[in-house]
Formats: C-alpha cells, structure tokens, sequence
C-alpha cells in the first residue's frame, strides 16, 4: 500500500508551517513540469492543501478556482489561505502561491478561490445523464512512450503518469489531428498512488493540450482553471477527457470530464487558456 | 438609444464612490429578486462593476468566478474591488460584496475572481465546433406570462427580461417536466437595453433553475458560478441555453451557453447550485 509519504504527488505538494509569515512553505518539483513552467493542476493542488490546513472539518474543494498570473518553476513556494467562511455544510476560503524573484522578492504566480466541504458526507441521489467516453480497453491505447518526442522533452510531467490514450484522438502524434478538439484516455499516477479529491486537480490539467489535436500543438498557458468535484474517486484507474468547441480571439476552453473505475463522474472541470502560438 | 441611466440594468449595477472606505456604494433592487434572495447574475455584474472601475484598460472580465456566501437582499450593497496584477493584455482581480446586517455591521454576501482583458481588441480565427441551441421562431415560443403563478410571485426578476422559452422544454410549466435536464429560449432585456460583456454576466444566471426541468421545482441557490465571455456581443436578441447533466450528492452543476444575433458563442458558464429541497 502507498503511505501518504512515499507518493510523489504528496511529495509534491507537500507543506510545513512557515512561521516567519504564518503560512506554508513548499518546494516545486522539477518532476511537475511541463512546456517550461510547473503544471497548473498541480499547483492548483498545492493551494487546495494549503486551504485544507486551515479546515479540518471541510478537507475537499467542491469547487475551486485558480487564475494563473505568471509562470511557475521549480523551488520554493509560499502558499497563504485565508477561510473567507466557516459554514454548517460548506466554507469558502481563498489562497495564493508566490515565488521569490531574483532579489527574493515574493512574486504571485497563483490567486484561488474555492468552497471547500466533507465529499465523505454528501448523501442524495445520483441522476446522471453525462456518458463516460468511450474508450478501448487499455491494452489497445497508446502509452506516452509513443508520444512526439519534443512533447516528452518539454513535460517531465508525464513520466508521473500512467496516461493510455484513446487511439482516435492521438493523430497529432503522427501529423494527422482529428480536428475533433478532444483528447481521452486512461490515466493513473505512476507510482500507483490511488486518486483522492486533491490529485483530481491534477489530474484535470493532465492530458496534453486539446488544441494538439486541432492541429495547434505548443504549450497552451492556462488562465484560469475551475475544477467542480462531485465524488470521492473510487480507486483504481481513471477515465479523463479533454475536449474544447469554441477557440476564439487567441483562447480556447478546455472542457474535462474525469470518470472512476466504478463509473462515477468524480469531476468536472474547464479552463480558459491561450491558444499556442504555434 | 437606450442611454447608460435609462436602464434597467445599468441603474441595477450603478456604483458611487464611497469615500469612507475607498469602496463603492450600491443599491440592490427589489425588482432583481428571485427565491427570496437577489439573483446571483446581478451580483456578479455588480461586482464586475466595481473591478471595471479599477482597470480602465481591461474593461472586461474574460473569465469571473463567484462563490456565494450569504443571501442578499434588496438595499444598500458596498463593493470592493481590489487589483492584483496588471498586465498587457489581461489583470487580474479580486471584489467582495457586503451588505449590513440588522446591527450595521457588514457581512460579506459574494467574493469574485477574475481575469479582465479587453474584449473589442481580441483578434484573431474563430473555430466554433459548438452548434447554438436549435429554437423554435420566437413568436412559437413560450413567454413567462404562461409560468406557473408561484414561479412569478417569487421572481421580480422575471419582470426585467423578454423571455421566451423553448416549448419542447417548458413542460415543467404544466406538470410534465421533460427530464433532459435542458431550459433554452430567446432573451433580451425588456426595457431594450443591448447586451454587453456585464449584462451577459447576468443572463447567465437569469432562466429559471435547470432543476425545474427535471421535476424538482424550487429554488437552487448558486454555490459558484463562473462565467467566461468568448466575443463581444451583437445587438439583439440571445439565445441561451441551460443543461444539467449530473445531479449527485444533493449538488448539480448547470452549464449555460449564451449565443448572439450574429451567431457567436458569446458566453459559456458554469455554476454548481444546490440542489433544491422542494
């Protein structure tokens, strides 16, 4: 069994007690990055453990929001939450991430906003009419060994993952997009740690930019990222898709749906982000 | 021409500065009422009032994000905005929305989180898979002086908008819900006031509560509502559509598209509300 310890996704956003400023200390892997700067879910995961400090009793986002402002690399961050409220059934919280600059000045690279609650406690009925997509059987998917090698030299990224990917929405790895906009597969952390409400955020900023396979590859900044979390994952792998219709005046939303192996829609997320100058 | 002051909506959101805090001061009207509480759409646009106010060069929000803490009520509002980062082509911003309680003292109704640009200078292709939803002629469809009676009696609301509903999804009106989980029709502001990037902030959150389409009446109340503008809009009427695909855990998100006379994909939204009691 993997402790909480020996994962690198804990590792990764792993914080202590700053005491010099009353908030987190943590260290960006150079592990998480991708297209030159630290991925944005997993930065996003960063800021939602640094709210989960701050509230015991409501320790998942139900819905989070980050807005990046500028890039992140590996090394030390700082992580600030502050609980806006404290509710019965939900409490509201903010958080930032900031970087020192050359003169160690501190720089935001990442502002939250999120309602956080109990995802155990959530009783009620489940009505869903969203299908999972569908997918072959993993044997018959595409690991990322067969993925465009200037794609694997700018996301270290992907070796945390077990990423199998649908064989119909990975043409652009061969020059042949779908021009679909949409890009799924299978997906699990490599190092076989099981998904919980926290790596969910990475996970929906995993996948390699929808616009790849509109035939726009290049690293695609995110703006803003919101990650709707409706169950606890159960464990085992996941299904994830990506997919945008609206690319428009240099951004595109990338819509994500993430799937359990006991067929439960865990999350469901969109991001803003700019269209790859190619 | 409908003037700035003559409007409806203008004066709904309209700001003064309030020298004793460096905030702004506002008014909530009785006429943007819905459930009991003012309708989350307005205090969106409200807020994004209040930020515009900050960045000259960014009048518009790209991409906003509200959570919702407390129900607010109609009377004196007090906005603060605050600017975190200013950049080239997008800042970022952050406005909470207060209203006194029965002592004075202030009680934070709505936090925000935004990226704003400037809509009318984005350029650039325009790759729309997303089809707008297929609606009857406007004279076929349904206007809400056909809603049921206790629909109106608690949405003033309703009295600001010219809306007329998709019979294919009106049978909720009559006892026979559809149960797709999709409310869609033709909007514009009754008093004839053109849309803008603020007035979509409220459109987006202006059809009665998806849920209602699913047999389950009643007020939702937004937990979190994110809106990202994609274009400017054109003159006219809107075609906007709700959908719901996933009710689970006594939560269900409701995502809305907003559609202008020119056929562009203006607005796309998303909101997790609660499901209601009933």
């Amino acid at each position: 069994m993997t402790t909480v310890t020996s994962s690198e996704f804990d590792r990764g956003i792993a914080l202590a007690p700053d005491g010099s400023t009353g908030g987190h200390r943590g260290e960006l892997g150079a592990g998480w990055q991708i297209g030159g700067g630290v991925n944005g879910g997993l930065l996003l995961a960063v800021a939602a453990n640094a709210i989960r400090q701050e509230l015991p009793e409501h320790p998942d986002p139900v819905s989070i929001t980050g807005h990046y402002q500028a890039t992140s690399h590996p090394g030390p961050v700082t992580a600030r939450a502050e609980v806006i409220r404290r509710g019965r059934s939900l409490s509201t919280a903010t958080a930032t991430l900031s970087q020192p600059d050359e003169q160690g000045r501190p720089v935001e690279k990442l502002r939250v906003l999120a309602s956080f609650t109990d995802l155990a406690g959530l009783a009620g009925e489940v009505r869903t009419s969203a299908q999972p997509p569908a997918l072959p059987p993993r044997e018959q998917c595409v690991g990322m060994e067969h993925a465009p090698r200037e794609l694997i030299a700018q996301a270290a990224l992907l070796e945390r993952f077990e990423l199998r990917l649908d064989p119909a929405t990975v043409g652009w790895a061969v020059g042949a997009p779908s021009m679909n906009g949409r890009i799924q597969g299978w997906f699990r952390l490599a190092d076989g740690r099981e998904p919980d409400p926290l790596s969910l955020l990475l996970v929906a900023d995993a996948l390699p930019p929808v616009t790849y396979d509109l035939g726009l590859p290049g690293w695609a900044p995110t703006v803003e990222l919101t990650v709707q979390l409706r169950a606890e994952p159960a464990p085992g792998w996941l299904r994830v898709s990506h997919a945008t219709r609206n690319l428009a005046g240099g951004y595109f939303e990338e819509d994500c749906e993430i799937w359990d192996e006991a067929g439960r829609l865990v999350a469901q997320s969109r991001q803003l982000a700019r269209v790859p100058r190619g």
